[in-house]
């Protein structure tokens, strides 16, 4: 059944890798490229240019490298450390995530150097990963990139939504939430594998090239929200003050004209994981359901949800008969209020544990797609009916390791981490459960 | 559309009320009547002693006074204030629920007088609902009932689990935890209409006539977990300090013999009523899914994947193709961190309503069987793809009510408030997503 589990998670996972997102979306006879609905003749181009950035956009950039050749003139993506692709045209410059550092700015000021070379009569090709948000970084004027890690480390650790950590970065950055539209000249094809729920344009990777739907406004009231009001640094209040009285300059929005040169596409998502993985488990002979690819709620209490249909199905056989998979995916959050190790995907796997506690022939696995959970070297954990008692039996008390967000230290314990090493793509996370 | 959603929810309370559930369980012929799996001859009994506790036992001691008429010697049954029935033979005593008050002690003690005159040759049918917790109680010597309300009211406010509650609960009384059966002479029938996750006999009204799988150790973690061990008053700290050390007795378990003259029978449960609205649902032509009854995370969380579900049915017909029903039904915790008004089911629906906003054809109810959630006059409430942005046209803020706790009178201004008024049944909670 673990086998199985990990073959289910790997379908998933080959789907939405570079090289098969890349070539179902462009396919390049003669002059002609065809990027998903649009064709784009090449003859009308003096120059392509390509820039990225996010985690995995140096593995984008090997395979348009495979697809374009020589018809790149120039190219330079920023990527996160350790992500290193080997591109001949591209230069791949290596700067930090999730809080970004000094070399992420400096790649961000090579790019926009680079493109100053980009005219009317180019073309711009953006490989977007998840992860560009820190990867792709120039601070508004007055504000620190100290600064900006403050805020970016406060909202991470309040629980904020991805979508809300956002809204703040695009309204304190020179490039995110369209502005970077605004410093190019050519025409722009931005190709994105989506790590966000919704597959929201302006969300991945801030949307640089993506018009924004967050006002300064929005802002001021994620920051109540999370009572981070009078806790972030001075410069960014202030600066978010100026925006609320019009001093500084909204973020471009869809009505803006710089739009009309710019064409977005999703090359992969999570649902397309999804997909492939139930693909994968219907061939395996289980009775399958996608439940979502929309989870975004509490890591520990959407793991409750999880069991209770895991309980249903071994009651009733809803909603799916045995042997049954239920698939959901999407990206959890985690309120920190211990002092452990773990990510996400490990506490959302221990807390399923618990639900699970006794039920035989049940395994639940939930693992990021990019290979990477939290601040850990796994990428998700595996578990069953006995692994509580498992547990106990080694001395372990589950309800302490997950009060204390301790879940890598139990699963590393119990030798139960799901670890796949950093992958190429990055499309949040996919959870499994498997009743035979 | 909300229509729809009314007439499927009160297809599901209609299933588990207890005229139809007690006759679906019980049939007399002659001398002979059929409880469940078990056939009494009445003829080898003396006499028939009904006796109850909980909010809707005194409706089932009307069903069952209409099955048995004369044949039941005498009754009594606690049950809440305003849930009056009309019972010719059986007694009813009203009291408090869910902090027990004197007439609750003041009827259990009534209940046990009148159980003395009952002998070996005697069958004591006891009607069990949820709320028999707080409406059967005998607290253990040196405890007092305000010491007892007292520690009811930091368990509830602190998010415990109602098993978790019910741990203590059996340990600080005379009755609960199967100790209720070592005082009754005669062989006893319970009859239970569910309102726990998983039917645990254990569980409902704290399972006076079931075997506990709780004890003392147990108590003492979950004041540690809770963080309440100095805060319980001292008389409870020093009574499971007892239990832990052996001086007062444990609740009786499984392999008590004393359980072999009990016959426990649930005749209703969440699950018959999410079957019995899943019925409705595909009658009325949705494509439907029963995705757990054992919903059991914070209401705010649970509202998310329910709204993550939502999502995806919109985006890619899974896991269920509109027109889509999807049911579910548990009972939800809230973690009172505001000051406002409102129930588990009104706080789902507040924070689905956030999930679902710009949603069309979507409609999200959630509501309580037993016709109140929380301190409110409301079942629960309905929302659908437009509440939020009709909440803002009205200058409130859906956030901030969700954040202060203030669901009911968010959905009081909306007029979105689930009216049902009491029902004659309490199995937890129905929720219905609706998208056509």
């Amino acid at each position: 059944m673990r086998a199985n589990a990990l073959e289910i998670f790997y379908a998933g996972l080959r789907a939405v890798e570079p090289d098969v997102c890349l070539r179902r979306h462009i396919h390049l006879a003669g002059n002609l490229l065809k990027i998903g609905k649009k064709t784009y003749n090449l003859t009308k181009f003096k120059d392509i240019y390509v820039v990225g950035f996010g985690k995995v956009s140096g593995f984008m950039g090997v395979v348009l490298e495979e697809i374009l050749g020589e018809r790149i003139r120039a190219g330079i993506i920023n990527v996160q450390y350790g992500y290193h692709a080997s591109c001949r045209i591209i230069k791949i410059n290596m700067a930090s995530h999730p809080i970004p550092d000094e070399a992420g700015i400096k790649g961000t000021t090579e790019i926009i150097q680079l493109l100053k070379k980009a005219d009317e009569n180019d073309l711009i090709i953006c490989l977007i990963s998840g992860g560009g948000s820190a990867l792709f970084e120039l601070p508004c004027d007055g504000i620190t990139l100290i600064e900006i890690q403050m805020v970016t480390e406060l909202l991470l650790k309040c629980g904020a939504r991805i979508d809300e950590v956002n809204a703040i970065r695009k309204h304190i950055s020179q490039v995110k939430g369209g502005r970077f539209v605004k410093m190019c000249k050519g025409e722009i094809v931005s190709l994105l594998l989506s790590d966000v729920v919704n597959d929201q344009l302006d969300a991945i990777a801030s949307g640089p090239t993506a018009p924004d739907y967050s006002t300064f406004s929005d802002c001021e009231k994620i920051f109540i929200k999370y009572g981070l009001s009078q806790k972030i640094p001075d410069s960014i209040r202030a600066h978010i003050q100026k925006g609320l009285e019009g001093k500084v300059e909204e973020t471009p929005k869809f009505i803006d004209k710089i739009f009309d040169k710019v064409y977005n596409v999703i090359i992969g998502n999570n649902r397309k994981a999804l997909q492939a993985s139930y693909k994968k488990a219907t061939e395996l002979g289980y009775h399958t359901a996608v439940i979502s690819s929309y989870m975004n709620s509490e890591a520990r209490e959407a793991a409750k949800a999880y069991g209770a249909i895991a309980k249903e199905i071994h009651r009733s056989g809803n909603p799916v008969k045995r042997p049954a998979c239920v698939i959901a995916g999407g990206e959890t959050t985690v309120v920190v209020r211990g002092k452990g190790k773990g990510g996400r995907n490990q506490e959302f796997v221990l807390s399923a544990a618990i639900e699970i506690d006794g039920l035989e022939d049940t395994v639940i696995l939930s693992a990021g797609t990019d290979g990477i959970d939290g601040n850990t070297d796994a990428a998700g954990a595996i578990a069953d009916g006995f692994t509580v008692s498992r547990a106990k039996s080694m001395a372990m008390e589950p309800e302490a390791y997950l009060g204390d967000n301790n879940s890598y230290s139990f699963f590393k314990e119990l030798n139960d981490l799901f670890v796949t090493g950093p992958t190429k793509t990055n499309v949040m996370d996919i959870m499994l459960l498997l009743i035979t």
